[in-house]
C-alpha cells in the first residue's frame, strides 16, 4: 500500500497511468438537480444565466465536493454551448428539454451558421473553468467538456431531444457529403473551445457521444471517429488528455481505438473487463448503473466494491476512475451517492 | 441455384436450415401507420377495438402482403395485451403512447394480478391468428408473437412508456424476489398464450424483448434468461420454434445463448458475422437500419444488397431471414420499402 494521495493527485495519477492508492472518483451529473443547493440556484436563475456567471457555476460544481469524497469537479455547463454559439438558438423549455430554433435541414442551414467567431463567443465556459480552477486551489482534479459531434449533429438536425433521433441518421445516409461538412465544423469549433478549457485549468476533457450509440461500426468509423480526432490531434499536439463517453456504444468498443483518444467512460451496460483487455493501456472510467442509487444504500455499497476489485485485477487498478455508466438521476436520494464515494474512499 | 420457392416454403425452410433459394423477408411493423390502409383503418376503429376483430386484423396484416414481396405475415396485435389480460388496465392514448392504470409497485399490487383466466381473455390474439392462417390460404410464413418477460414487467411497474425505465431496474436490485415473482407469472402466462397462437397456425413466435437492452449482462443472465426459458421450454416440447428480438442487446449477444431460443432477431447495431460465428445454427433475422428507409431508395438497395452477401458467406444462405433491426418508422415511404423487398427477391 502506498501513501495516502490528495484528491487531484490521485485524479492525475490515474489520467497519466502511474502508481494510485484507490481509483479516483467523479460520478457524471455531479452537480444537478438531485442536489437541494442546485435546486436553489435554479430557482432563482435561468438556465443560460447559470451558465453564465462564474460565480454560480463554481457554486454548483462545488457542493458535491462539499457532500462526498469526491476526487474531481467538473465545470457546470452543457454540451449545447457549441450550437448556440454556432447561431442556432437553443432554448431551455421548462421540463421539456432544449429547442434549436434554426434546425440543420441542407446546404443553406449549414451555410448560416455563425463559424466566425463561435469559440469567442464561447468564453464564458473557460472563464467558469478559470474560476473554478481558482476556488478547487489544486486540491481536485477538474474536468472540462464538450458534446461529440454526431450527438451534436443529432440536436442540430432534430431541432431538439428525440430517442432515436432519425433526421440525422437519415442525413448520414441521404447528404453525406453536409454530414460530413457539419461534422467538421462542429470538431473544428471543439476542439479549440476544448483547448481554451485546457489552457483555463481543465486537467482533461470529456467528450460526451450521448447518440453515438445509436450508429452501428460502420457508420462510427465513417463519420464519428474522424470527427472526433480533429479534436484529439490537435489537442494531443498541445499535451491534452481527451476521454470518450459514447453512451449505449457497447458495440462500438472494437472501433473507439480508432478516434485516438485517451480514456473511455464506459456505459453501465458494457463490460469492464472486456473493456481492459481490449484496451490495457487507456484510462477506464465508470460504470456503475444509475438505477442502483435509486435501489438503496445496500446495492450500491455491493457494486461499488465489487466494481473496486474488478479494477485491481489489472496492473492493480492503474488508468481507473470510479464513475457511473450515465449521469446521475434527478430523483436520486444523496445518501445513496455518498455511499458510493465513501465504499471508493474505504478501498484506499 | 435450387427450385423457386413459394413464401412460405422459404420461410419454413430457414426456420428448419434447409436449403433455400433466397432468404426469406418480412419486416417488422410491417402492418403499421405508414401504410394509408392501416390509416383508414385506424379512422374508424380504435387500437384495442382493431386489435379485438378478426376481419380488421386480417385486413392490415395481408396489406403489405398484397403490395410488397414478403414471405411472411405477423398476426396484427400488441405486446401489451399481457398486461391487460391481467387486470392492469392498458389504454392507449392519442398520440401519448399506452398508458397502464395499476402499476405495479409492491407485493400487494402482484398479487391483485387477475392470473386465472388470463390466457382464455386472450383468445381473441389466437382467434386472429387463426383468422389469418386462413387468409394466408398455405402460401405465407405467419408469425405469432409476445414481449418478453422484462419488456412487460418495465412497462407494468413504469405503468407506460419511459426512456430509460427506471422504475423497473430499480426494482430487479431493491426488490429482486417480488421482481423474479412477477417474471414468473408473466412468463408463465405468456408461454400458454404463445402456444395458443403456434395451435391456431403459427410457423414460429417471436418475443419482443424491446427494453431488455437497458440491462447488463448480469442482470439479464439472472432476471431474463431463466423468464424466458420458462417460456421456451414448454414450446419446445410441442416442437414449437421460438425467436428472440432485444433491442439494443448487442452487448447481450454473448450471454443470449442461454435463453435456449431457436433464433435471434438482431438490432440494426449488431455485428452480422460477429452473430454468425457465435450462433452458427441458430436462425439469425434482421438487420438494416430503418432509418435506411426515410433515406430513400438507393441506399436501401445498396445496404439490402450488402445484408444479403453477408448472409450467404456461412453456409450459403440457410437460417438467414432478412429484416430490419427495429420496427418501420411512420413516416416511412412506401417505395422504400417496396425497394427493399424487390432487392431481396432479385438474389433468388
Amino acid at each position: 500500500m502506498m501513501h495516502h494521495m490528495d484528491s487531484r493527485e490521485r485524479f492525475l495519477a490515474a489520467l497519466s497511468g502511474s502508481t494510485v492508492d484507490r481509483p479516483p472518483v467523479w460520478l457524471m451529473r455531479q452537480a444537478g438537480r438531485y442536489l437541494p443547493d442546485y435546486r436553489e440556484v435554479r430557482k432563482g436563475a435561468g438556465f443560460w444565466e447559470l451558465c453564465h456567471s462564474p460565480e454560480l457555476t463554481t457554486r454548483v460544481a462545488l457542493e458535491p465536493l462539499a457532500r462526498f469524497k469526491l476526487d474531481a469537479a467538473i465545470v457546470f455547463s452543457d454540451i449545447l454551448v457549441v450550437p448556440e454559439a454556432l447561431g442556432l438558438g437553443v432554448t431551455f423549455g421548462a421540463g421539456e428539454g432544449p429547442q434549436l430554433a434554426r434546425r440543420l435541414e441542407g446546404p443553406a442551414d449549414l451555410s448560416a451558421w455563425k463559424v466566425e467567431g463561435a469559440v469567442d463567443r464561447l468564453k464564458f465556459v473557460s472563464d467558469a473553468v478559470k474560476h473554478l480552477k481558482t476556488a478547487l486551489a489544486g486540491r481536485y482534479g477538474l474536468l472540462g467538456f464538450a458534446g461529440a459531434p454526431f450527438t451534436l449533429l443529432a440536436y442540430c438536425t432534430e431541432g431538439g431531444g428525440s430517442d432515436d433521433f432519425l433526421k440525422a441518421r437519415v442525413m448520414l445516409h441521404q447528404q453525406p457529403a453536409l454530414a460530413e461538412k457539419a461534422l467538421g465544423i462542429l470538431a473544428d469549433v471543439t476542439a479549440q473551445y476544448l483547448e481554451a478549457q485546457c489552457e483555463a485549468g481543465a486537467d482533461t476533457v470529456q467528450l460526451f457521444d450521448t447518440w453515438g450509440g445509436l450508429l452501428d461500426r460502420e457508420d462510427y468509423l465513417r463519420f464519428c471517429v474522424p470527427a472526433i480526432r480533429r479534436i484529439t490531434e490537435p489537442l494531443h499536439a498541445k499535451g491534452r488528455k481527451v476521454m470518450l463517453f459514447v453512451r449505449g456504444g457497447q458495440h462500438l468498443l472494437p472501433v473507439l481505438g480508432e478516434a485516438d483518444v485517451d480514456g473511455f467512460s464506459l456505459d453501465w451496460r458494457a463490460d469492464w473487463r472486456e473493456a481492459r483487455t481490449r484496451y490495457p493501456k487507456h484510462v477506464l472510467q465508470g460504470n456503475l448503473d444509475p438505477a442502483l442509487l435509486l435501489a438503496g444504500v445496500a446495492p450500491v455499497r455491493a457494486a461499488t466494491s465489487a466494481l473496486l476489485r474488478v479494477m485491481r485485477e489489472a496492473d492493480n487498478g492503474k488508468r481507473c476512475i470510479v464513475n457511473l455508466g450515465h449521469g446521475i438521476h434527478k430523483d436520486t436520494n444523496p445518501e445513496t451517492v455518498a455511499a458510493l464515494c465513501d465504499e471508493v474512499a474505504s478501498h484506499g
